[in-house]
C-alpha cells in the first residue's frame, strides 16, 4: 500500500463509505507497506545520487546482465564490487559506454549524467603496495557516494618515516581509512598519532599465520589507539560507505 | 498507537474532524506501533500459557527480582533458564510458593493456576548421565510450553543395546531431541534408526578436545543421518522450544 | 534371515526337525538380520516415494553410473545432490528421459511414474540472491520427497521492508526453511516475527571472515530467537529432509 | 627538548652564540622531541576535556593508586576503564569526593570543575539487558568527552516491534552505537533501517558457540547493511572513543 | 530376554506349546535383548576381570555413591577416573577398605578380592615431570586391566641423553604409551626409535599457545614417524585402554 | 663409524698401535655412528621386507626418479604415497614392469621378487564409499608391510544394519582400521561393538563444518568408546602402519 | 627538510634573517623529515650492499618490472622473494644478465658487481626434503645479505641418527636455522643438542591435521628446549635476515 | 659409563684382559651413556653460571622443595619461573636467605656465591605497564645468565614519541627484547626503525578478539619489518634464553 492507496482508503472513510471498523481490518497488513513507503521516504533523502550496489561474487552473468538492465531502467547510479576482469570482459558488450571499470579495484561504476560534487576529504591509506586493490574498491564507493578521495600508498610502519612524511596531507581530511594486510599494524600507528576518526580495512595479503587477514583483522580489533574501528577483511566497499556516512555529518547534503 | 488509538482517529476522518491528508501524517509513525499490536495479535493465538522466559545469566538479584515481579503482574506463566542455585536461593523468599526449581536442569516455572494440558509427545534421549541437566532443560522448557515429555537417559553409543533396547518406547514420541556431549555420535545413531524429526542438543561434557562442546557440535551437524538439526551447545531451552512448535503441528491447540 | 526364513526355522522346531539348543545356535546372527528386515519394513512405511539419495561429491562418473543404474533397478526415486554440471554431462547419456537436472540447485532427480501428490506447505526464504543455490537444493529435496515448496528470494536484512512484505505468503506455510550467508542475521528476524518451526541453513557465501559459512553458522546457532534450528553449512539436502519430516506431522501419509 | 627549550637554543644562533654547524648535532635528538610538543599542541587543540585513559585489568592497587595521583596533579579529566567493584572499594578511600564509579559500566570517572558541555547526540543501543554493561561503559566514555548521550536498552531482534518504536528517538542521534552479545544480528537490522553512521559492539554475552563474542563479532564484520564497523569484543570504550571522533565532526569545538 | 529364556521360549515351540506364528510376535524384540546377550557373552570373554568405569566429572557425590553401591552389587571391579581429591573425600566414608585412590591420576579403584595377575609389559614414558598425572591415570587404567606396567618420568627431548640412556628398559615392553604436553615432540622421538605401537597423549600442560594441549595434539597427529597414534588430551584412561587391548594380542587369557 | 671400522680401533688398543687415552679422543664422535650401526641391527631384525616409503606430496618428477632409483639399487620393497595420477603418468617410463599404482589409494608399489607371506587379518572399514581411497591406502601399506587385510567399505552409521551385517567378518580380525569423514561417528559404534584394538582415521569427506575432516577428527579423540586411537586426516599409510606393528604382536616373525 | 635545508634555515637565523619565533613555526613538520634522514643515515651504516627486497605475491609483471627498474637506478642489491616460475619467465627478457633465480627457492637475486665477502656461519637444517624451498629462501637472502651458509638436508626426528651424524658439521656455525613442516619436531631436538641461537621456521609442508603448517608453528612456539625464536609459517626470508643480523654481532661490518 | 669407565675398558684391551670383540658389545651400550658425558662437557664449556631451571607451573610443593633441595646439593644457580606468590609463601620458608623472589616476574632466584658478571647489553621493551611482568622475567633470566639487562616500559604505538623519546638508549643495546600485548605493533615499528636482532613476546593481556595473545602472537608472526623472531605468548623465560644466546656471539666467554 502506498501513500496513493492509503489516501483513497482514509478518503472512502471521510466520505462514510468504510466505517472504521472494516478499516482496521485493511490496515492490519499496513505497517509493512507503511513502512516500505517510508523506507522510501527516508532513502529518498538519503541517496541523492547513492548508487545501487551489487555485490558480483557468485552471481552469474545471466543474473548481473538482468540486474544492471534492471537498474538502469530505474535511473540509478550502479556500483558492482568484487567483478572479475573475466565476468567484466563477459558484460562489456552489454554495457553503456559510460560505465567505467577499475580492474585494480574490481568494480564497475555507470554513473547517470548529473554530476557527483563531491564534498569533505576521506584519506585512504595503505601499508603496502599489495593493498591498494582494496583501497581503490574503498576509493571508487566513497567517491560515487559523493565524497572526495585522496590516497596514499605503501606507508607501513617498516619504514616509519614514509607515514610520517605524509602527515601534513592525512591532516587535511576528515575520515582516514587504513588498509593493511600482514600483521595490519598501520592503524594502530596512524591511530596514535592523528585526530580523526579512523575506519581500519584488515586485507588478505600475507602467507602463512596470516591466516588470509585474520592476523591484521585481529590486530585492528585489539588497537590500543583510540578511535578506530573496523571492517571486514577485504571489505574496501563497507568502509567506502561507512567513511562517506561519516563525512557527511556537518556537512549540507 | 494500540487498535483503541487508531480506532478513535479513524472515527474522526468518518465524522470529518480529521482530514485524510492530516490523517496520512499521524500515521507516518503507524506502523511500528501497528506491528507491535499485531504481533500482539498474534502472540495472543500462539500464547495460550506460553511461558515469558528469562535467561538468568548475567543478570543480577535485583535484576532478576524486577523482571519476576514485572511478569506476574502480567499473569503469564514464567519459565528462568540457567538459574543457579546460588541466585535461586537469592530470590526464593521472593517467590511464590508454586514456583518450582529445578536444580539439575537450573530452571525456575512459576505457572498460573490454569492447568496446561500437555498433547504431542517429545521424547529426550541422552548419551551420558552428564547430559541430564540440559536434558532436563529441554523437557521442563517443553512442558511448560504445553507438550507431553519422556526422557531416556544415558543410552550412548558405546553401548549401542542400551539404545535398541529403548526403541519401542521412542517410537511413539512425534519430536526426538537428542543430547549428547563428547563426541555426540548419538544423534546420527538415532537419526539412521528413527524416522520423526530430531533435535539435537550438543553439551559441553567432555574434556581436552572436546573444547566445550564444538566436538559433539560438529559431529552433529555434519551427521550423515537425514532429519537432523541443531541447536547451540548447552540450549536445552531452545531444543525444547522448537520440538514443541513441531509438535503442534497437526494438533488442535 | 527375513520373516519367512524365520518362520520355516520356528516350524522345523515345532515338528521336531530341530531341538531348540540347535536353533540357539542359528539365532546368534538372528539380530543383526532381523534387525535388518524390521527396518526395511519400518522403511517401507515411511518411504512411500522416498527417493534414494547420491551425494556426489568425490565420486567418479563410473561409480556414479554404477549407483545409479542399480538404483533404477530397484525401481526408486533418485535425487543426486552437490552434481556439479560438469559430472551431468558427463552423465547425460545414460540416464532416462526424465531424468531432470538442476544447475542452480546441483541436483538430478529421476522420478517414478507414479506421481508425488504434494502436501503440507514448505516456504524456502533466502537472505541474498547468491543463497538460490542452496534453496533449491532444499526446495528439490522436500519436493521430491512430497511436500509443497514455496520460495521467497533476496528479503535479507539489509532491506527488512522486503521481509515484511512477504509476511502474508510466509504465515501460509507449516514449516519455514531460512537460508542465509554472510552474516545470517535472517534467521533470527524470521524467529522473531513467526511461529512455525525454523531450520535454518547457513551458506558459505561471503568473503574475509565469514570463513566460507562459519559467522553465519555461528549467528544462527546462537540466535535470541525461539523455535529455530540448524544444519550444517550449504546443507540445502538436509533442510530440506528435516522440514520434510517435520511436515508430515499431522498429515495423513 | 619542549619550545622553550628549543627557543633558548634558537635565539643562541641568533645571537651568534651557536653556529649553524653545532646547532644541526644538538637538532639531531629534536624529531622525538619535537614529535611530543607536537603531540601536546595537537592535544590541546583535541583535548577540551579529554580525560586519561586508565585500563584498569591486570593493575594493581598500589599502580592504580600511583597512576590516579600522578594525573590528578595534572588536573586532567580521569577515566578507568574495566575496574571491578572490588579494586575500586580498595581505592575508594584514597578518591576525593566528585569520582564518580559506575559499577555496571565498571568505570570511574574524576571530573574537573570545568564542566562538560555536551554536544551532539550519540544514542547507544542493547540488544539485551545483559548488555547494558558495555554500553554503560560507551556511554561514560563518550559523555566525559563532551558529546550528549541517549541509552536505548533491550531492543534485540527477537522482539522486532522493539526496537521499531525507538526508531524516532534513534533517528535524533547524529551516531549510533549498537551494543549486542549473542548473535549480534542487530547492527545489521539498525544498519538497514538507519543511515547514520553505525559502531557496532560484540560483547561476550550468550553461551556455548558464542564462543565469549566471537560470534556476535563475526555477524557485525559480516554484516550486509552498510555503514557499519566494528570494534572489539566488550570495548564499549573503544566505541565511545570513535563515536566521539565522529560526532566532532562538523560541530565547533 | 537372556538365553535361559529364550531356550525356555524355543522349548514351548518344541513342545508345542507355542505356534512359530505367535512366537515370531515374542521375537520381534529379540533383536536387542539378542544383542545384550551377545554383547554379554562377549564382553565375558573378553572382561576377565574388566572393571566398570565412572567418569566423574560433572556428576554429583549422590550420583557417585548410586553408582559404586550398585558396581559393588554386581561384584565387579570398578575405576572411577578425574575423581578430584574433594570429591573422593566425600566419598571416602561410604567406600570399602579396599579402595584405593591415586591423587596424582586422579583414579579411584576398588578391586574384588580375585587378584589380578599382569601379563605383558606397557612402558609408559613422560615427557615432564607436569605430565605423570596422566601417566598415572593410564597405569592404574592398564593395571586394573591386567597388564603390567612400567613408568619411565621426565625424559622430554630438551634433554635427549634422558631418553636414550632409558632405552633398553624401554625396549622389553609390547606397546608404549608416551605422554608429553607443551610441544609433543616426545612421541616422534620415541617413533623414529623404537619399533613396538605407540599410543601417544597430548597433556594440556604449557601456557600460551599450548592452547590447553591442542599443540602437543597436533605435533603427535602430524608425526613423521610411524606406528603412532593419538588418544584425546589428557586421556590417560583412553590410553591406557588401548595399550591394554593391543597388549593382549598373542597372549593367553 | 661403522662396526668393521670400530673394530679396527679396538684392534688397535689391543695391539697397543693406539693407547687408550688417544682412543677416548676418537670416541668423541662415536656415539652418533654408534647409534646409527645400531639403528641398522636393529631395523635389519625389524624390516623382513619392510618397505622404504616415499611421500610424494610436494616432490617434483626428478626427485621421486632419483629417490626410487636410488631405493632401487637397494633392493628395497618402496611404498611411495599420496602420488597424483599425473605424477604416476611421469614416472610410469622409469619403473619397473613390476610396479603397481593403485589410483585410488593413490599409491605405488613395487615389490621384490620374495613374496610377502601376510599373517594375522586386520580388518578396514569405511563408513562411506568416498572414504574408500584413504582405506586402500591403509590396505595397500599394510599388506606390504605383511599383514592379510580384508576391507568393508560403505557400513555408516545413517543405515546400522550394515554394519551388523558384517559383524562375524570383522570379528576375525586382530585389528581393525576404521576410516570415516563428515562426523565420523562410525568409531564410536565400533568401538561399542567389538573388542580389538581400533585405528580410527578421519578422511576430509565432507563439506561446510566439516572442516577438511576436523569433524570426524574431533569425534573420533572424543569417542566415549574404549579401545580407540586415532591418526590424522586421510593417513590412511599411517594407519596401516601401526596397525601392522600391533598385528605383529604375538606373531612370529 | 634534509641537512642542506636545515642547514639554510638555521643560517638566515644566524644572519638574523630569520626570527627564532618565526623559525619554530618552520620547524614543526622538521621532526617527520629530520626522521627520515636520520633513517637514510642509520641505514648507510647498516646497509653495506643489503638488498631491497620485493615481496612479489600479489603483485603484477609491470608492477614487477617497475619496481625492479627503479632499483637498478639506485645500483642497490635486489632481491625478489615468492617469485614464481611463471612470473620469472615473463619477466626473463627485462632482466641483467647477471639476474639469477632459484626456482625451488623462488627468489630472484640481482647483485651488484661489489662482491659480497660472507663472514660468519649460519647452517641451515631441513627435516625433509620437501622442506628445502623454504630453505633455500633463507640461504639465498642470508647470502645475499654477506653470511656464509651451509645447508644440511633431511634430518627430521624420525631418523634420529641422520642428524646426529652431522652434529660436528653444525656446531661450526655461529647461528642455526632449522625449518620443519609435519609436526615441526626438529626444532626442539636441535634446541636439546646445540648451543647455538635457533631461528625455527614453520612449513607449510604436511596434510590434514597440519593445518597449512600449524601444527609445526605451534611446536616450535611451545618448545621445551631453551634458545629458540620462531618466524612465520613459510618464512625463509625473514628467518635470513634475523638469522644474518645475529650473525653480525661481534663481527666487523 | 663415564669417561673414568671408558678408560678402563680400553685399557683392559690395551692389556690383553679384553679382546675387540667383547668389548664391541659391551660398547652397544655406549652412545646413549657416551652422548651423556659429551653433553655434559659440552655443557660445561656453556655453562657458567647457568642456572637449573624449574616451571613452576603443575607442580606441587613437595615436588618443588624437592627439586630445589636437590638443586642446591649440585651447587648449581637455580631459576624458578611462573611461580606464584602464594608457591613462593609456602617455599619461604625452607629457601637460603639469598633467595631473591620477584612477584612481578613470579621468578626465584638462588644464586652461588661466585658473581655473575654481565656483559653485553639487552633492551627489552614493554608496549604498556602489564606487560611488565613478562618483561620482568625475561630480565630476571636473562641477567642470571650473564647479560647486562635495561629495561624500558610503556612505549607503545599509540604514543609514538614515548619509543622514538628512548631510542638513543635503545641503540646502546645488542640484541631487543620487545614485550607486548593487546594489538603487538610495537614489535613492528621496534623493528622499522632499529638494526638489531629482535626477540618479540606476545602477552595475554587484552581481552575480547586478543584471544589470551593470539592476537599479538599473529602480528609479531606476520610483521613486515625485518629481523624479528617471536616466542610463545607469556614467554619472558624463553626470550631471556635466547636474547642471552645471542648476546654471546662475539663476547668472550
Amino acid at each position: 500500500m502506498n501513500q496513493e492507496e492509503l489516501k483513497i482508503l482514509l478518503t472512502k472513510i471521510y466520505n462514510k463509505n468504510l466505517s472504521p471498523d472494516d478499516a482496521i481490518k485493511q490496515l492490519q497488513n499496513l505497517p509493512y507497506e507503511n513502512l516500505e513507503f517510508a523506507k522510501i521516504d527516508h532513502h529518498r533523502e538519503l541517496r541523492n545520487g547513492l548508487p545501487e550496489v551489487i555485490y558480483s561474487q557468485g552471481k552469474s552473468i545471466p543474473q548481473l546482465k538482468k540486474i544492471i538492465k534492471s537498474l538502469q531502467k530505474a535511473d540509478s547510479n550502479i556500483l558492482a564490487t568484487k567483478l572479475s576482469a573475466e565476468k567484466y570482459k563477459a558484460l562489456k558488450p552489454f554495457l553503456p559506454k559510460k560505465a567505467q571499470y577499475n580492474e585494480n579495484g574490481q568494480t564497475l561504476v555507470i554513473k547517470k549524467d548529473t554530476p557527483i560534487e563531491g564534498k569533505g576529504l576521506i584519506a585512504i591509506i595503505t601499508a603496502g603496495t599489495s593493498d591498494i586493490p582494496i583501497a581503490e574498491e574503498a576509493a571508487v564507493t566513497a567517491s560515487l557516494l559523493g565524497s572526495k578521495v585522496e590516497t596514499i600508498f605503501d606507508v607501513g610502519v617498516a619504514g616509519l618515516h614514509r607515514l610520517l612524511d605524509n602527515i601534513e596531507q592525512i591532516k587535511k581530511a576528515r575520515v582516514l581509512i587504513v588498509v593493511a594486510g600482514m600483521e595490519g599494524a598501520l592503524a594502530s600507528v596512524v591511530g596514535g598519532l592523528m585526530a580523526q576518526p579512523i575506519i581500519a580495512v584488515p586485507t588478505s595479503i600475507g602467507y602463512g599465520a596470516s591466516f588470509g587477514g585474520i592476523a591484521a583483522l585481529l590486530t585492528m580489533l585489539n588497537s590500543c589507539a583510540t578511535g578506530i574501528s573496523v571492517v571486514n577483511i577485504d571489505n574496501g566497499f563497507g568502509a567506502g560507505c561507512i567513511a562517506h556516512r561519516i563525512n557527511l555529518l556537518g556537512e549540507k547534503n
